[in-house]
């Protein structure tokens, strides 16, 4: 068979040597004579996976000792509510930018017990534009200031962050590992792995280790970040093989890609080549986000002009072996989302389909 | 290779048939071009793999309509930090049979919030014996009774339970799916996935519809039982992977082994095989559990009248390919985990070495 080109929003396509090696680790893990599956967690070659991944994730990012690295399962959504318990007091207050439905989800977890402060939405333009960063103004006196670095939905995309006196929390699950981002200014950046690290079933979590000091007594250890971190994800049963395809993407990125400046270059060449695409083409394709600078280099978010041509397109594509083209249900339209593993060659041959797709109906 | 014998208390050994096709469906997920934790959970094909395994969990223990079925991630430790949130009013009460440590997980859980009656302890004994359910008594009002069906650590296990008003929560992590049960008798079952069921990764609850209304407004979605059971456990993106693994077990549990009765009588087969090891091996080897009616048919712990020879057992053992024997580490001695996927033969070769350890150091 030939692999179909992959633009679902996540899970999402993932390196095809990782896949491989995941599979052989199926079978057999290394010579160990069982499989990676059906390892105790707490076995030296388990051991040896979670502190290998621990450790690409402080190199790749340049992580300093002060930040403890997590994985927690339940994705992103369990990281917020954790969060809300962890960090916000009962009547608190916490600020944030509101890109669109996952950052809504942070603001309802923190809402339920305290002020949720919206300092900027996008509501109003349907998320499809971004705030300048020195128009947002924050208070230093709130438990955190949150942020989504990517907008899955939207296609929108934050590459740079605003100084915060407060804790500034990130959730990046949707361009985790896909450019450098200097880690120290923030105070915890989270994401579900599910988009540019592995398989779904776990996020991953880096936070700056003496907000830890401020989590209240008296919380289920399932529900304290500060367990998970102190007990390096293995308080309880990690989400092995999960963690396991993590740590060989992560090796990927190191060893195949080079790090994350190489990544960042070859995702800004597959973004360009479609928003170039839709730019050149005479008004058929649109960009959903009109402003280059808050177009996201993950998910390219667009539309036809001759929206009835829009079901079209996904059937011909599909049929063509392009997947996952449809956009959120929320929204409509349509969505290619091409994350750090998704093939320059899938770009290309995807734009190539588009222009063919434009010419016949255009 | 040759795969070894897998004796590890979970994660632990999967069929080999599954493992294999779980290979397949890694690169290819049937005929469909992407791997199968690439995959939208929001595709028809994962929509089909969802609703399978919990119709195949319907099926195998007979679950009426008026159960809810959902995978949880997190494991049964997150499931029984949700339900002290969900079922237990602060100042409330529940009780609890003590038989080791993962029922004190449980009950810790609830004491931080109301009173968690322990109604039976085995701590004076080690845990090596269980309560007759005949003795136990428990009161009307409580929010739930609480026990755990398998003692991984202790090597004991209830095969039956007590007539409770207060609806009755088993924690069956460790002997789920091992045996039939009659599940109207239960407010709610729940287990880690990890030893009988799939890889790591999750939990599977099967609960009382008419309990979910009793789950207070205003917890994060996340931690609402009713929304995980509500929403087919896709509020938030599931550990796909894990539950599609799960779904083949499931699918091996029915067509290979051909349900619930035949797989205990494979399991007793199994366990018989150990204890007659251990009772004919005039006091070399000792169950850790005296009473047959207490034992374990899933974890046979026990230790060696001349406990010095233990780690040389455990050195031969894994050199002749029987791996995972090593007891938990709050007690020592020896254990194998001889789960619903652990082949009757590497029982059978296991015993043979047992047999012959003691011939040649007895």
């Amino acid at each position: 068979m030939a692999r179909k080109h992959n633009f679902y929003a996540g899970p999402a396509v993932l390196p095809v040597s990782v896949v491989k090696k995941a599979q052989e680790s199926l079978f057999e893990y290394g010579t160990c004579g069982i499989g990676i599956a059906e390892m105790s967690h707490r076995s030296k070659e388990f051991d040896a996976i979670l502190e290998g991944a621990v450790a690409a994730v402080k190199r790749l990012y340049n992580v300093s000792d002060d930040y403890g690295v997590a994985f927690v399962q339940g994705g992103a959504s369990m990281v917020m509510a954790i969060n809300a318990l962890n960090f916000v007091p009962e009547g608190g207050r916490a600020q944030f930018v509101d890109t669109g439905t996952w950052a809504r989800r942070a603001i309802g977890e923190v809402a339920r017990k305290a002020s949720a402060d919206v300092v900027w939405s996008g509501k109003d333009v349907a998320y499809a534009e971004l705030p300048e960063l020195s128009s947002l103004s924050f208070d230093a006196d709130v438990s955190f200031v949150h942020m989504t670095s990517n907008n899955t939905i939207a296609g929108t995309q934050f590459r740079e962050f605003p100084r915060t006196e407060a804790p500034l929390f990130v959730d990046m699950s949707s361009d985790f590992f896909s450019h450098p981002v200097d880690m120290n200014q923030f105070g915890m950046v989270y994401g579900g792995i599910q988009k540019n690290l592995g398989p779904a079933g776990s996020a991953l979590v880096i936070v700056r280790k003496d907000l830890l000091e401020r989590i209240p007594q008296g919380l289920s250890e399932m529900l304290d970040m500060g367990v998970y971190v102190k007990k390096n994800s293995i308080y309880n049963t990690p989400a092995a093989f999960t963690i396991y395809m993590t740590s060989l993407v992560l090796d990927w990125l190191e060893k195949d890609i080079g790090g994350l400046e190489n990544m960042d270059r070859i995702n800004k060449e597959k973004a360009g080549l479609l928003y170039d695409c839709f730019d050149a083409s005479g008004g058929f394709y649109r960009a959903t986000v009109k402003n280059p600078a808050h177009r996201s280099l993950m998910n390219v978010t667009f539309r036809l002009a001759q929206e009835p041509l829009e079901a079209t397109l996904i059937a011909e594509a599909t049929a063509a072996g392009f997947i996952g083209l449809k956009g959120h249900r929320s929204v409509g339209g349509l969505r290619a989302s091409i994350y750090n593993s998704c093939p320059t060659e899938s770009v290309r041959e995807f734009v190539t389909f588009l222009n063919d797709f434009a010419k016949k109906n255009g």
